[in-house]
Order: C-alpha cells, then sequence, then structure tokens
C-alpha cells in the first residue's frame, strides 16, 4: 500500500534534515525549498539538493520557490545587507536582528497551496520552540493557529495538518535523534553568515555547535 | 496629526480599488500588489500603477512582489494555461476552477511581513464573502483565524489587524460605495481571460457586469 503523501519544509539545516528523516519513516516526501533572498541561498540550495538526493525524493516532488518579497521588505539581517549578522549571544533578551517578520507563515502557506495540488496530508517544519533564538512564528501556538487557518482557508475535503515534530526538543536531542535515524547531517548548512566555511560564532553556527557538543557528538561539517 | 498607515492588497481589480477607497478616508496608504503568475498579470499591474497614481501613493509606499510557486504548483485555471477560463456559470456548485489554493494566506503573509516592517496597523483586503465565487479563502471565519494567527506569529509589540469591508457587501452596493467615495473604476481591470479588452463572459466580468447593472450604473471600461 502507498503511503501518505508530506511536504517537508526544508532549509538545507540540520533541524529541517533531520525533520525530514523523521517524516520519512512514515510517508512519502515531497520536499520544499524557499529561496527568499537570505544571504546564503545559494548555499542552502546545494545543501537541499543534497539532501532530497540523499532521500532519492524525484524531481517533480521537489519545489524550489523563489519570492523576492522578504528581501525588499528588508527588516532582517539575513535578507537585508545593511544589517551585520550579530554576533551570537544566547542569552540576550528579545527577539534578534536575524528575524524575518512572520516568514515561517509565508512559508507554510506556500506549503499549504502546494500539498492542496499534489494531495498531501501532512506538512512538516523543523521549528524549534525550546532551544531556540526566540523568534515568535517558531511556538507552539503558533501552529495551532495555522491549523485552523488550514482548516477554514482549504476546500472542505481537504485534510491538511500542519506537523512540528522538533517543537519540544533541545538542540543536542535534535543531533541525537538524527544520528540514530542516520540523517545525513554532514551535508546540511546552518551558518547564516557564510557560503564558504560556516563562521561558527553567529547564533545559527553557535547553537548547532552546543548541541552537538552536548550531544557528545563531532559535527561532520567545517568551519572557519 | 499623521494618520495611521494601513497596507492594502491591490490586484488591481474593481473590488481592491474600492476598498483603496475606503482604506484611503481613515489612513495613509501602503499598497501591495502581487504577481503570481496569473495570466492577466500585466493588465493587472497597469491597472495597479494606474490606481496607485490617482490616490498618489509615493513610489515606497508601494511593493511589488513576485512569486512564483502558485504558478509552477498549478491547479487553477488562472494560472494554468492548461485549464480553460470556464463560461461564468453562477449558479454551479462548489468550488470554480479559477481557485488558486490558499491564494490569500499567501498574499496575506506578504503582507503581514511588510506590514510589520513599515508599522501599518491594518492590512485592507477586498473580499467578498456573500456574492463571490465561493473560494474557502474569502469567509469570514478566515478573516478570524489569520488575525489569531498574526497575533501569535508577530513581535509583541506589533498590532495589526486585516480589515474586510466588502467582506458582507454584494456587488451592486460595491459599485454604489466606489462611486459614492469617487473611486477610479474605469482604471480597474476584473477580466481572468484577456488583457486587451474584458471578455465579458468570465466569472469575474460576469460577476462585475451583474454588479453595474443591480446598481444602475453603465461600467465604464471595454468589453469585446
Amino acid at each position: 500500500m502507498k503511503a501518505e503523501l508530506a511536504v517537508v519544509l526544508a532549509s538545507g539545516g540540520m533541524d529541517s534534515c533531520v525533520t525530514v528523516a523523521i517524516a520519512a519513516q512514515d510517508y512519502d516526501l515531497a520536499l520544499m525549498h524557499v529561496r527568499y533572498g537570505q544571504r546564503t541561498q545559494c548555499r542552502e540550495l546545494e545543501a537541499f539538493r543534497n539532501i532530497a538526493d540523499h532521500y532519492r525524493v524525484p524531481k517533480d516532488r521537489r519545489l524550489v520557490a523563489n519570492i523576492d518579497h522578504l528581501r525588499r521588505i528588508g527588516g532582517s539581517s539575513l535578507t537585508d545587507k545593511s544589517i551585520d549578522i550579530a554576533e551570537a549571544d544566547l542569552d540576550r533578551e528579545g527577539i534578534p536582528s536575524s528575524y524575518v517578520p512572520f516568514r515561517n507563515a509565508n512559508m507554510l502557506s506556500m506549503a499549504v497551496s502546494w500539498a492542496e495540488v499534489i494531495g498531501a496530508t501532512r506538512i512538516f517544519i523543523g521549528a524549534v520552540e525550546e532551544d531556540s533564538s526566540g523568534y515568535p512564528d517558531c511556538r507552539r501556538e503558533f501552529y495551532d493557529a495555522f491549523n485552523r487557518l488550514i482548516d477554514v482557508g482549504t476546500r472542505p475535503e481537504t485534510q491538511i495538518e500542519i506537523v512540528t515534530p522538533l517543537i519540544a526538543m533541545k538542540k543536542s536531542e535534535i543531533v541525537a535523534r538524527g544520528i540514530e535515524l542516520e540523517a545525513p547531517l554532514h551535508l546540511t548548512w546552518s551558518c547564516y553568515r557564510s557560503e564558504a566555511k560556516a563562521c561558527g560564532r553567529c547564533d545559527s553556527c553557535t547553537l548547532r555547535l552546543r548541541g552537538f557538543r552536548e550531544a557528545g557528538v563531532e559535527d561532520p561539517i567545517d568551519y572557519e
């Protein structure tokens, strides 16, 4: 019997790679990647392709979407080159400069459009609430509200549910789960700043490295 | 005192033109237009620009966003040239072939990102529930759910509310309101099918023409 189909939002980073590995246990995969003008979008796309190849996802189940409004809107160090990528400070309060306003709602809306057309019943996203950078669109209640939106905003016969398997995990647990599922973590890219070697100092690198350290595992990618 | 700022989603059609006129009564305007690969996107953009010029909206308060995923996803006669635009049948049951899956959620997410960066407090959208084509994302409960999503998915200090001034109006009431507010209906474009003269036979033309007829007003645009 053919499995049901799940769309997985895959940035090319570690969290979404582990999310792909989790979804692959129970679903046929359709992988979506969004280029929104982030600094490292070429390197992220390469990571996405390598991960999709690893899981043998057919070409018609891969969607690389191009949107230009988030870059043009700006307001985030990820898309606006006039704002520096901050050195990591995981104890800072408030929302970091890398926050892209309402980004996950943009991506989930895109994923729902695709899921409705291809008949996928789940959308997986590797959002992390517990051990995260503090983005407002990474919280459980945001995904609860989005599921309600899908329920009222799609065809009556459409049944799509957003699944957030990492939401309550610490980074070290994500690393451990990835290794347990043989996720290709060596193919992933997390750095906000660089496309050559990872900088090791931005929020994303720092969270990742701490996760590997606490899991007692060596990070397989190269750092500056 | 400077008025508050509102983002208005403006397709270039009649409904959104009247929505712009309504928003302009109480707010400074920021107009957003989305090119998503719809057949008539060049003509719609021209209408958008003419309407923005009419209301003297400065260039930095206009955002023309380009997204390619809805066209590539397909599933709608508006974006997929292999599906014909149906002749109007306003008594048909179910959801018409012109439905673009979850389109309004995509657009509203984009508008929220922009509103959050420029400090707008309202997002106006000319959705019509009563006298519409029956799209699921034109219903009141969809906008209620979206307001909840904004509440939980943006910065704590962000206050953005979606406003749907046409939601309960009939097309004839929209025409009458537009004329009362001196909205530039002669600059608008509604046809799903053509970019030269409006076809007069698709759902969108038919609803528009019926609205003008019932309002006892002549439609100022040309038809085939």
